[in-house]
């Protein structure tokens, strides 16, 4: 029977995490509902279709190489890690809890013995057999936290980008961006083994991804934005700005509302699994105790990723109230404040206490506040507050780890390094430096590479839309259909639908 | 290996009450769905954005002293309840599937030795270590627990409530009103131990919270419906009602979906956990066999909590068509007719059996009609009918447990009393005793403390919007950003924005 | 401790079931809005509340008679299939993973020895004690299946059926048409025994339903449609088509994400649990080794799912974008695409490696925009393009099993036949043929039937709703209540609502 408990065993591992990367795909409904809620009306199919199709794309991207770069060297030889911490292994970054991945995923790219930069194995999913189900599903929980990355620059590029150049970024992220960030943190590449090999801390520790996921994404919004340019009337010759009203509150809430829900995937379900089993000998002695560290850690970040995106809200509300334009509680800032008190925790909600969890929350909702205020006065157009969010408290929430982390037992052994992962507030100065490493790496190369990209593209005429049709709304010259249609009344985006009724005519008799 | 077992089988009761317990959270978007639709639109920032915040308030609420109130004192020494039932244990009230507390929670108030009336352990979860996974997940299924009782008043209160009179109002359900109650049913509290102290059936038995979550939430919500009074233009002055229907039936339709949908995870959910584990002695041997309960009572209360619902709008549609004012299947009603049978089924939901799941769902679905019908006749302006959804079928389904439980044997031991659970159909009329006790002790409680504490708000000016405010809609007055927005054209709401552009012009240069 | 093992094995593989039969009821929110939002504002309350009422319908009709219908004979004794494969036992159709369900379901209608037709045991779920939680989770797995069937037809009937038919229609299917289908290849019946009785390779291979609820679904839909007969507009006397856009594209794309979503339980839940438990014989030694079979296939059909959605997105955007009329990125037709894609890969997930799912999902995606046309030339109006991506889809993915089944090891011994599930690209020639059997057999019960049965209600004039009420909307006349209401401006669907202010004047003081 030790058989049938180790495969149960796998298969509640693997339940949890297929079931929290379910909960991370709906995120892309949020992330739909959000930006066409506080974008305008004559855009909203436009909009929409963005954040439905970027997981298409970047399923498929991912499929064809992203998961490769991004994982193809997890099994690689890091000999030393396998052997040195408290949930070492054949892979010292977690999958213990899915099972035996055999020879799959063991071939990258290293600088010199210690720095792990890209995956090489696993193009297609080829290679791994259907009865692998660990890796598959691995495949889909990183695919769609890939997706979380991608679907961010969609809102910060929102009414003024060409559907193609959309596509284009689509590929960009899912293919190139992100795998190469998400193996460094996640892949076993260097930023994780920074503790390994120059003895900082843990090396970069990002439970979740507020680095790897948020602030990527946040750095490409933010490269596109800047590169394609404020909205036609945003701001005005004289350096003053003009508000341009989302037009759906409710369609913005019920978005933040499922993005909280999908974060209930997000953040619990990095843990990767509820129980590590027992390691056996071929006698059957159990060589290594079967450990209950996964949903300790899944419950703990659950707890967190609860209260700080309350306190995020209450936060932002609340500044805003006090201190904001219009000394009210702000819906949309509200929203955001909330969003932002959720990307914080992403990194550090293992690590913290629930104390903690509130303060990175609050210091979350006023940080989205007075960034949107700082990107304003910076001249960037950024229409649903991508960059407040995701790039700016992402840095936040990497940080975070660093400062609050409290030194909670079940992470001893992070990224094969034996102390448990401790902060500032633990009284470990030097945890808050591999964080400021994954800060400044994401900064550079997400940002960097993709102004760069993105500038090419625009030069080339595929990345902004033309002014006449920005002005008009992009729905009909970019997609061929309105958004909003109703049938000879006026309605949100200002056009009328007709249906042309013949002279001849018209028929109702069935059609059979 | 057994060790191996023993931590799987608490992680997999663990997973479960955490992804009900996200079921419930996403619940809050039905809410919001169903208040904001059956408003008007000039009130849809409004209501949304109180249906957000009251999660996020309740939450900080809640891990302040909501939950010690309510739980604190759950581990406290009730040795005659430990000892007395086939699922007692060190507390009687079910967590022993979610593995050892310690000593975790044990410590609050008691009227004599018999009657516990508040918990006073655990105030911002202090005192309980990070690697206590059942906790963490046990505070979060009751914090979203508490969160619908703690929304359902923002819907009677709609279209008529002061935003900082809403942020007073969840603080008092989420921190005070909510917990006692819930502590006097499922924190060990003296209605469930009404059995033991008073030889009242097995006391007080309500199993997901007709009466705990739905009747508190429906009490308060009728207690700040009366006080705030009807809003502007619902009755005139010769005592006749006029209608203000919704803005936006999809919206509410959609609302009632997700509703349903996170039902699966408030009345299945509450069987906490799969499988009790077996209790071994400290030679390995199993003194008491693990038993499959829990997911029994999950199963059943899954089945019968979709066959009342159904039929709960199955029976409002009827009844609408076939007596209703229209005599038309009104969307609305049956809307609030499918709640209304979730509402009625939550508490008898693990007793009854699929007979008297339909019976009792098809009966609320009625009873929801009449009830709005008392209601309008009575000059109580609940705009979206949460007062006979809630409060009217929370008694129902308390109630009903005394008159349909069957005697599943699963349920022998509730509440440390041995029999099972049997109400009037299985010939026990005693049962229906204790509860109506529960309902006495909330409608008493949560309703009379309610009304008085809103009374001294309405006085403070701090409840009740301006007549202004309410009649142009409240979006810009109280929240400063209307709800719906469109480019110059005329939108619900009536409200047109402008984007301002000055004499100077407007530039579309990169800010880069 | 191995009591405890077999019982967590058990409720681990219940509460999977249950966690998909949940993702599958959410569906239902999907289906509202992708056919709401691709219907006109006219219309929204009565399209809505189709799709909420077809599960209230449809969960009573399916516990009378539905269930018994289609499982009623699942223990029947198939002596032979009980013994012949990898995963046979009392029912080779797969529940070993639920629990012993001991004599219950057991009887049936045969012609022959060899070919179930009807299963007659389980009505109102009678005879099934309440501690059986295989049977219950079973039971409510299976209702929301149906319940995707049943709501299909709504959406090629909308904008022009009566209410009254609708119902009708809810209950035909519910009760009828899709239990008959769903016992042939489910229920133990006759397709699925075609490789038992005939020699048909595996028999009918469906693992989650192309045929059985996405082909029988868009097979009632074309009846109804064809019987109904076109909108009024949407065809001229000269033959020419009037396009009648959708009115709201961001809902329709919403509810597409839903149903994405949702899929997730539709098609990995299919493998009905997470592990095949061990059979220890009496003396406590194992005499089959316990499996993980049923989390391998989870895994690999989840992300063939998510694959071959994504490639139906792609595949219909691009087909659109190069070859449609707008030569547009077209937003409905690129959600018929992904649903499409979703459509095809429902039966062939578990049997196919990612790269089949692809292709089929490419294929899918131009499927659907050539099947569109193709209705279009007929004359058949299918508002929002179910017969295209459910029927069409869907006989492509149950074909598409005989094509791609690559003979993935964990289908060795499907419907109680040795060999694994292997299509032409495997090199098996047969499979295909039981393959047509299903399409064959479902094409002419469900629509021949469904086209008699739908005829007989036009004659008896209940089933399209009065020119009159389809030209000014079916809100008010049918069901007594506007979808859209906005506090006297014009919203979509073009109507105003009044709130009469009568001279007297209006109060505004408390109830109380």
């Amino acid at each position: 029977m030790n058989d049938q408990l180790q495969l149960l065993t796998t298969a509640a591992n693997v339940l949890w995490l297929l079931l929290a990367g379910f909960l991370v795909f709906f995120m892309q409904a949020g992330f739909a509902l959000v930006e066409t809620g506080f974008t305008r009306a004559k855009n909203v199919a436009h909009t929409m279709l963005m954040n439905m199709m970027v997981f298409c794309i970047g399923a498929i991207g991912y499929w064809i190489c992203g998961f490769a770069f991004q994982f193809g060297a997890v099994n690689h030889a890091y000999p030393e890690v396998a052997t040195a911490g408290a949930i070492a292994g054949p892979w010292a970054f977690s999958p213990l809890t899915l099972g035996s991945w055999g020879d799959s995923l063991g071939s990258g790219i290293r600088l010199g013995e210690q720095f792990g930069v890209l995956g090489t194995s696993g193009f297609f999913l080829q290679g791994i057999g259907l009865g692998v189900a660990g890796i598959f599903a691995f495949f889909l929980f990183q695919m769609v936290f890939m997706d979380t990355a991608a679907t961010i620059p969609t809102g910060s590029a929102s009414e003024r980008i060409k559907f193609i150049g959309f596509v284009i970024m689509g590929f960009w992220v899912s293919m190139i961006v992100y795998p190469i960030v998400g193996n460094w943190v996640w892949g076993g590449g260097w930023l994780a083994n920074l503790g390994r090999s120059l003895g900082l801390g843990n090396g970069s520790v990002d439970f979740a991804g507020s680095g790897v996921v948020h602030m990527t994404g946040g750095a490409v919004g933010l490269a596109v934005a800047m590169v394609l340019g404020p909205r036609i009337g945003r701001f005005n010759k004289d350096g003053s700005a003009n508000t341009i009203p989302g037009h759906n509150i409710p369609m913005g809430v019920l978005g933040a509302i499922i993005l909280f829900f999908g974060w209930f995937g997000f953040n619990p379900g990095s843990a990767i699994g509820l129980v590590i089993p027992a390691v056996v000998d071929a006698s059957g002695n159990v060589t290594t105790a079967a450990s209950s560290i996964p949903i300790n850690l899944t419950s703990v970040a659950a707890v967190n990723t609860l209260l700080a995106g309350a306190a995020g809200g209450v936060g932002a509300m609340t500044y805003m109230w006090l201190f904001g334009p219009s000394k009210k509680p702000s819906p949309a800032m509200s929203v955001n404040g909330l969003l932002a008190g959720l990307v914080a925790i992403t990194a550090p909600c293992a690590f913290v206490s629930s104390i903690g969890a509130v303060v990175i929350g609050l210091v979350a909702g006023v940080l989205v506040c007075l960034a949107s205020f700082a990107l304003e006065r910076a001249k960037i157009d950024d229409p649903v507050g991508a960059v407040p969010v995701h790039f700016v408290n992402g840095i936040w929430g990497v940080l975070a780890v660093g400062i609050f982390a409290v030194g909670n037992p079940d992470t001893a052994g992070w990224n094969g390094i034996s102390p448990a992962v401790t902060g500032i507030v633990g009284g470990n100065f030097v945890q808050i430096v591999p964080q400021l490493f994954e800060v400044l790496a994401i900064a550079t190369f997400a940002f960097g590479l993709s102004y760069a990209f993105f500038s090419v593209l625009k030069r080339a005429g595929i990345l902004r839309s033309r002014a006449e049709d920005e002005l008009n709304g992009l729905d009909l010259p970019e997609m061929g259909e309105q958004g909003y249609v109703t049938g000879g009344v006026a309605v949100p985006g200002g056009q009328v639908d007709h249906i042309p009724v013949p002279a001849g005519g018209v028929s109702t008799a069935p059609a059979s």
